[in-house]
């Protein structure tokens, strides 16, 4: 269909591709929360049949957003009230299990800036596995005892290798419950960049993220839960040539492997990544909050 | 002009938006030389009149384009051949006089990649004014003894000032003869991004730059003379919507400081880096070469 | 004397090297108050004579000590606490003023790890200056309107200048009510390394810091008061034979230039250059708390 | 042995251990070459019998040193001479086999300066692997086709993992020819620092390293071969206080966990870091030379 050529990371936008059209997409749930005091929209989107992943381009699954305008803004205590709907809405999608061994992976390219969430999300995290290991479950001094433990992988221009190759190695020797991945995304739009939160069980699908990892991190490939974190930080330059002529016909073969992002983007990746790792921190229980 | 309302900071693409129109630009001359054993164009515009500069919109003086394809490969020997050429035509630039103090100025953003050029480059710069100050002039073991300084003065939005402001204020208190300003341009066209670079003799006008300096940095206004260096990372997002549609007319609004970069930015920006930083020590004599 | 010859940064460490001995020292006063809940240390000592400058190596004014053991662990509420103090004797040592320009500088290397703590420190500031000189008092939405800049010089081997020519040049061009400098200290003892702060309102003197400036920001050198706010993260090698021999007579000379730091220097450096940065956010009114 | 208390990484310091003493060490080989024109001394240690290995504390093998005093200096055209006698030398140790697949892990923490050697090499290095998969052997231009991945692991407070844990995981995924490691090392002495080279085909060690890792990669622990580069960029604390007194009874305790290493530790591993990886390409025969 025309109007999915531009590739969008987002299951909200793949839905939104569908409106206005007057059918509705079989087998694709949608629901919407909004906190008014806290301005947080909260958008679930669930693909609850194969027809509905086929439609929508992405795989069967829970898809959370979280959109709050002021993300990206300097604001510790309005980052705070984010970092406690994501650590809620995470654990959601977690489980309720106690004790458990959680890999997290920070892809991206940590030399690009809209790149580097994922990197610089892991190098503020919690790292506890190494401390239980050799100091026993109370080290933390809270009653929960999740065993944290963090990769950077890079990307593969960087390693040579697939970011896939490498987890899975790692997932078989050090043996998670659980691989949380987070990751920069490709928006559709402008308008999603730096202001929203997509949290899915379905982990990571080939062609996805800034640098287009080739491989799959889901249950199926690594048989443990994969649940991807992503933030849209760049959108494909064809989609903003795409958005002002209606169609791709003249899409200049020159602005692929182009991206487009915003002036300030350092400022916007060091505030999403401090409100990720505390986020994280608290949904592992391993904060003094949540 | 309709044709003009799309930025460039290259003389070289304000030049062309006159080609194909019947006029010739009075008041400006251009020359090219073609080095085929090399595949290093260069291409030279002086503006030698008012009427020139208004039209180009760039102050009189000179240009010197040097563009070649290969320049953000990994090829070690050949980034020595660009560096060689470079040094040539920044000599020519420079002058004949021996012993000069030098500052040279980083501008840009080292947390965004394509913006960071300019603080890469003096981070490999051989800095040599306090050791001659110390040791005298022999310390560098070279016949020459230029005394090179640096500086990356940061960007507004980490600084709350002007670059020109902390610029002025290091020339007033140093006293260098001669400023050399370091910046990542932005380009008309993607086609320019990170094969060409551009030297002038007419320093850093407002506006120019990936991060838009608003105040000047001229003979004019600092009392020494000043050479600016620039290479295209970037396009403004509003140029590729420009060339897609051939009018500005429906440009959106949030595209406004957002630019288009391609997704290897980073071993770009460290090719080129050093490929600046090599020359410049060897137009300063202070590596074994040229 | 033999016991000054390793030398401190820490008025509070050349205040100690006269403990055991039965002479008070004239000139100088001390005063020590213990928070007991928050286990946290206050020192004053005023140095209010010439001879008690002279005696302590150091020159007349006020020196505040803050010791808190914990201050290197990653428990954000504790370090905000730590905030909180600062915050509350930074700003006995500004003064009452209001809608003040201040430059804070944050002196060292950025390459160098345990050096890094004043650029990393400016580099989490609210940065003011050019939103109020564009929008006006009201911008940030708080009732006082400091105008923050910030400055990240380098060292001498990266910039060939001195830190003091560099901050006067910009002192000099941006007019700032006062100077903020933050740096990281040499110890005289390993015990006090990440777990001590030391404010001053004397400023800068010739041969402090790990990197050894070798000029002086104080009041009588550029103008305007200047606060230095050091936390020591190194101890000269000198220093720790000196410890275990009880003299430096045997010190072998290949220990000039070296330092000893602790291997983990990394996170104690990003913790402290947040509190540091959360203390002066809060000093400068310019976030919710304090 | 009193002698052996203070730990060395280098086989040469643990030669050295035993001069003045008049007893040879028995199944342990010393060679010495000298290249007086470009003034680079290599060392073989060979420790051939399980004897020897006991006392000189060091698995048996190959250990050569290339010792050069101006190693660091910023003289790139001396640098490039140390990276053709390294390549030389890796080439000895790596064997004749061609196009193979070689995996380089850059040991070491990259945010703690004297241990980013690994990472900043392996950062500029020539990664072929994933173009060779994609493209075919031609890919490169030249005659031989090494395929070269590269790691940089962290360390195990980044992330909660043996690196031995991540290295084996990768090396089953990815099933390498050849694992080369580059790791910071500790020396017993500041003379050694930042001048001298260690290859071996003995792997890595526990409590080797800066930041000492804890378990192997060897070759008997990975299944393929395991050449380890390391660089003394450190000395243990402890090491100098042994120094200065001949003995280390009055060791204090918060000495653990401390070094010495300069104050321009920041530009040797710059130097030390292109050298390094100058050096590998050359080996892997992927740049013009060796």
């Amino acid at each position: 269909m025309e109007r999915m050529r531009v590739r969008t990371d987002l299951a909200l936008e793949a839905k939104e591709s569908f409106e206005g059209s007057d059918t509705e997409v079989h087998g694709v749930v949608v629901e919407e929360e909004y906190d008014e005091e806290r301005d947080i929209r909260l958008t679930r989107v669930q693909i609850v049949s194969e027809r509905g992943a086929r439609e929508m381009g992405k795989p069967m699954g829970n898809y959370l957003t979280l959109e709050a305008p002021g993300m990206a803004a300097p604001d510790e205590d309005y980052h705070r009230e984010i970092s406690r709907a994501l650590a809620f809405y995470l654990k959601e999608l977690m489980g309720e299990e106690k004790e458990r061994s959680i890999l997290v992976a920070g892809l991206g390219n940590r030399d690009v800036t809209p790149d580097a969430l994922g990197p610089k999300t892991v190098s503020n995290l919690l790292i506890t596995r190494h401390l239980i290991k050799e100091y026993g479950k109370g080290v933390m001094g809270t009653e929960c005892s999740n065993m944290v433990s963090g990769i950077v992988p890079g990307v593969m221009a960087q390693t040579g290798m697939e970011t896939s190759e490498i987890i899975r190695g790692i997932v078989d020797q050090t043996s998670p419950d659980l691989l949380i991945v987070i990751d920069a995304l490709a928006a559709r739009s402008t308008k999603r960049l730096s202001r929203t939160i997509q949290l899915t069980d379905t982990g990571i699908q080939p062609g996805s993220g800034v640098g287009n990892h080739r491989n799959c991190l889901t249950e199926e490939s690594l048989g443990i839960p994969v649940i991807a974190i992503g933030v849209p930080t760049v959108v494909e330059a064809a989609a903003i040539i795409y958005d002002s002529q209606g169609n791709c016909e003249q899409m200049p073969p020159h602005l692929n492997g182009m991206f487009v992002t915003p002036k300030n983007i350092d400022e916007t990746i060091k505030q999403l990544s401090f409100t990720l790792s505390e986020a994280l921190n608290m949904a592992f229980e391993l904060s003094g909050e949540a």
